[in-house]
Formats: structure tokens, sequence, C-alpha cells
């Protein structure tokens, strides 16, 4: 790893961090910590609903305050930094991304799942039409092998995204894991490769260096590892990991440190710690959706939760079809019984 | 990395653990929690309070129950498992060592500051005597370059250790840095050799299978990753990761998950989380102990205390040196008056 390599830096406790508070972030508290990251020396501050612009819905949690006084309160705070949110096609519209402009967005991250980055192109032709730094953001990456990731950046590439991201939404991967995946990418293209970490293994720090070390130049982080479940990469002690190894991110360790103990948590609902239930999310390699399903078709069936999301795992199943989970723990009590 | 290579695992959240919870654990809570471990098939099962046998005083904090009724505790519940103590030269002694093994103690870690190996040597030769396992376990590794701590090594090993152990008892240590610790004793030892991880980078998971890289065979976790600042590694994620990454413990990972979610979890008085100090303390590699006197110093000279414990650490100051702290707090609000 080269030791003075620069790494540019997105913190999402803001976006991503959102999902641990149930989206209640109020326009005084996203300022405090908006103007903390930026005088921290942040680079780019995502600021969004969990599920990205216009996430706010009954589907995925109603937000405390509109999606504009969120990103006006954040904009209004920042100085240096680069005002980012997340659009998910088929959630976030042209109208709300022109919203955002409006109060300030200089960068957008359009998130696709891994295998359907086709959804994005227009949504990643607009944001560079409007202007905008535009990333391409591939969720659930562990879910295809790294020549089918590598293929799906391209296509972010070709649709002319500025930065591909790697994301392991699930927090489901081992280094080695990360490593295939981003040093294909990044052999692959020509724009900046980033990578997004989730701590359900316990990895979450250890996976953004192996990115690193794979010749990823992008992380993102959440102060605190604020985010759902297990949470997200810790940023403030990646800052200081990386100063430890040599990498240089324009972020002033102690300041970040401090934007994390006292705003970041006093807002938290509840600690982050690695618990059972989202280790196993990140074990079997699942949709946080799946779990409530699982341990419900668990009961029904006297089955170990565990084992029916380990099985949801090993079939690839994606976001939608919850409904099908039933079936698994029916098919998985038959065997069981036959056994 | 071996796809099928056996790593024995001692799980320490009765004694490491204990700093936690201010060494309060009852009989009760002893012999369910070992009871548990035993039951999910962890091998080694150390018992004692957090500075090991005898530890329990005005120094190092009373335990809430004698060394006899812990050790008792654990050994009624243990069927499987080897019930193992540590001792520190200076604090425990060889009655104590007698009468852990009146008690049912199979195996002991010597454990000395990584320079000091040679206070240990009638301590394991004491040990292996009465017929116990005996470890060496040289404390702060990160504090000596990996030639001296092959030396250190080598001198446990020529006393008559089973096992030598690289501990990062500061949790200061990158995974390679672990790498080099622990690979240079692999290659100068024949006996096998240990790591010990403490998570105030973030990295305790990382650097286990770091160590494992390099050719360790045994290591440490606690449930939780219960321990002192940021904790130690969170023994059920790792057994989670080593069985996702193809190693084999011997342990039951639905198993110790629930020892430590259902009997661990309710006993512990805080979330073990990584906050700004105990990272402070990881990133500067140092002493537990010199946090107080390090804030109590920045007070006096309107310091920063992190600026202090990196100069600690840079002078490689050692647990003793605590009076020391106030006079290097004095040169730096010096130098920087100068400046």
């Amino acid at each position: 790893m080269s030791g003075t390599r620069f790494v540019h830096l997105v913190d999402t406790t803001l976006r991503d961090g959102s999902h641990a508070i149930s989206h209640q972030y109020t326009a005084e508290q996203i300022a405090a910590i908006a103007a903390g990251l930026d005088e921290a020396g942040v680079e780019y501050i995502e600021v969004s609903h969990g599920d990205g612009l216009a996430g706010s819905s009954i589907n995925y949690g109603w937000s405390a305050i509109s999606e504009e006084e969120m990103l006006t309160a954040a904009a209004g705070a920042i100085k240096n930094g680069i005002l980012t949110v997340l659009l998910l096609p088929g959630i976030g519209t042209q109208e709300d991304l022109e919203m955002a402009i409006h109060c300030g967005a200089r960068a957008v991250r359009v998130a696709t799942h891994v295998t359907e980055a086709d959804i994005a192109e227009q949504h990643i032709g607009m944001a560079r039409k409007m202007g905008l730094q535009a990333f391409g953001f591939l969720m659930m990456s562990h879910m295809a092998p790294p020549e089918k990731v590598v293929e799906q950046a391209k296509l972010f590439e070709s649709y002319g995204a500025d930065v591909v991201y790697v994301a392991d939404s699930a927090g489901a991967m081992l280094p080695e894991e990360v490593k295939a995946r981003v040093g294909a990418v990044v052999d692959a293209v020509r724009v900046p490769v980033g990578f997004h970490a989730h701590n359900n293994l316990t990895l979450a720090t250890a996976n953004s260096l192996a990115a690193l070390e794979a010749g990823a130049s992008y992380l993102d982080g959440t102060c605190r590892g604020l985010g759902a479940g297990a949470g997200n990469c810790q940023i403030e002690a990646l800052v200081g990991v990386l100063e430890k190894t040599g990498f240089q991110t324009g972020v002033d360790f102690y300041k970040i440190m401090d934007v994390a103990e006292d705003l970041v948590e006093p807002v938290m609902h509840r600690p982050q710690v690695v618990r059972n239930a989202p280790f196993m999310l990140g074990y079997a390699g699942v949709y946080g959706s799946f779990l409530l399903h699982a341990y419900r078709a668990a009961e029904k069936f006297s089955l170990d939760p565990r084992d029916i999301l380990v099985e949801l795992g090993k079939r690839g199943m994606v976001g939608g079809q919850e409904d099908m989970i039933i079936d698994v723990a029916y098919q998985l009590a038959q065997k069981r019984g036959g056994a």
C-alpha cells in the first residue's frame, strides 16, 4: 500500500446513518453535523433519506422533515465540502434531482442492484447534463462474481459516471472478496473506483483497507458507524487508521472524532454494536428486510431462523422476494423431517 | 490462507472481559458462561481476575468473589474444555498456581511485558512441573520490533512454553504489523504461536485473520468483545468469520452466538463500542492507565490530551512511568509556546 496516496472520503452519516434513527434528523442536527464534517475537511457530505431522494414514504419510513429542508439545512452549513445526494432509480426522479440541485447539491450517487446498472443510464446522463458529479453505485456487490461486477461498472462508466462504487450493502464480504471485486473493476475502468463497507462481519475498516490495496481511491463511512443493523464503516476510526497507515485524506482526525462524539453520538438511538441478527445478515449475505420474515417463518416451522437466512443467501434471493421466504422455510422443514 | 486449518480458540470473557465489569462476576454468572462456552465447544476457557491470579487488590480492583470461588464455579461447569488461568509474575505466585490447579486449572498463560520474558522462567518451569500446559504471553508487542519479539518468544520456548503468544494489548497494531511480528515468531520457534487482539483501531477481527495468514494457530477473543476500553476480539463474530473463511475451530457458531447474546450481554455494564478515548490509546499505542493522567495534564497546560498520548507513544513509555506524564505535558506546552 502506498504511503502517500490520497483517499477521497464520503461521509454518509446524514444519509445511510439515518436508517439507524428512523430518518428522524432535525434541520438543526443536520446543520450542526454537516458544519462539523465540513470544518473537519470531509470532501463529500451525503444528505438524503436513507433510501435516497424521495425515500420518505410509507414504504421506506417517513423522514422527520422534507428532503428540501434537509438539503437546505446542510447546504447552509457547508463551506468547502461537496453536498452529495443518493438517488435510486425507481424511487427518486428527475424532479427530485432538480430540487436537490436547487438546494445546493453538487454530486449525486446513482445506486442500483449490482446486476441492474442499465436502469441508471438516464439518471447518470441527466446528472451530468445538470453539471453534477455523478457516481455509479453497485449495491449488494457480494451477490455477483467479479466479472459481473466489472460488466456493470463498465456500463456505469459508459453512461458517463465520474466514479464507480462497489458497495458491500449487506456487509457480507471478506477482505479477499473485496479485493477480488474492487481489483477487477480498477483494472477494467478508467474512472476512479470507490468502496462502501458495512460492519456486519466486524470487518468494515479492514475491508476498506483491502479496497485501497486493490486500487480504490474513494471510501465511505459514518460517524460512530451509524447505520442500519451492524452499521457502516466508522469514519473517524477509518481516518485514524488511514493516517497511521500513511494515507492522506485531507480530514482533520481530531475534528472528525469530535463530530462523532459530540454531535452524532447524542443523536443515536442505540449503540452501534454487532449483535447476532445483523451478524447473521452479513454471514448469510441477505437483505435486512428478510430478517423479520425469517424469524416469523422459523417460528411457524420450528426452525432456527439462522438456517433460513443462510438458505436464502445460498439461493441468492433479492429484495422483493420476501413472500418466498415461507416456501423456503417449508422446504427446510420438510428436509429436516425426512432426515 | 488454508481452508481446512484448525484454529485453537481461547475464550477470555471470564478473565480479560472482567475488566469491563470491574471484576464483578458472580459465581452463578461464571458457572453459566463457562458451561455455555464449554457446550459450544470452546477449547480453552480462561478464568481469572483481569490482571491474572491474585490481581484482586486495591491496586487492580477487587473481584466480587475469591479466585478460588471463581475457578471452582468454572471447573464445575466445564466438561470438555480446558480451564485456563492467567499469571503475571510479580502479581501471581507459585501458591496461587497451586490453588488454581487444586480448583481444576489445566493450563496457565504466563504473561510479561514484551521485553521481559526472562522474569517468567521459573513460572513456566513450575507450571510444566505441575503438569499444566504453559503458554508464554508477550504483552504490548507493538512496542518492540519483530526481532525483539522473536528473541523474547525464543526465551519463552527455551523455558519450556508449549505455545507462545504475541499480544496486542493496546490494540495498536495494523494488520501488516501483526503479520510482521507473528510471521517472524512462527519462523523462529518450533512451538505453536498465538495472537491476542484488542479492538481499539476497529481491527481486532482483521488482525486475527492477519495472524493466521502469518502462521498463527491460536487466537483469543471474548463474547461481544467484552474488555477494557474498546474491548477484545468479538469471539462469536470471529468464529463466524473463520467458518466463512474455511477454518475449523471445533466451536458451534450458533451456540457461541447464543452465549454472547443470552448470557454475556446481560452482564455487561455498557455496550462495547469504540469511543474516542480507547481509539486514541490504540492510535498512540499506550497503556490504558495513561489516559486519566493525560487528561489531567492536558487541563493543567491547556493542551489536547490526544497530543500528550501520541507523544507518550512516540517515547515508548511503559506502565509505571505515569508520574512522568506531567513532564511530557510541560515540555509539549513549552514547545507550543515557543513555536
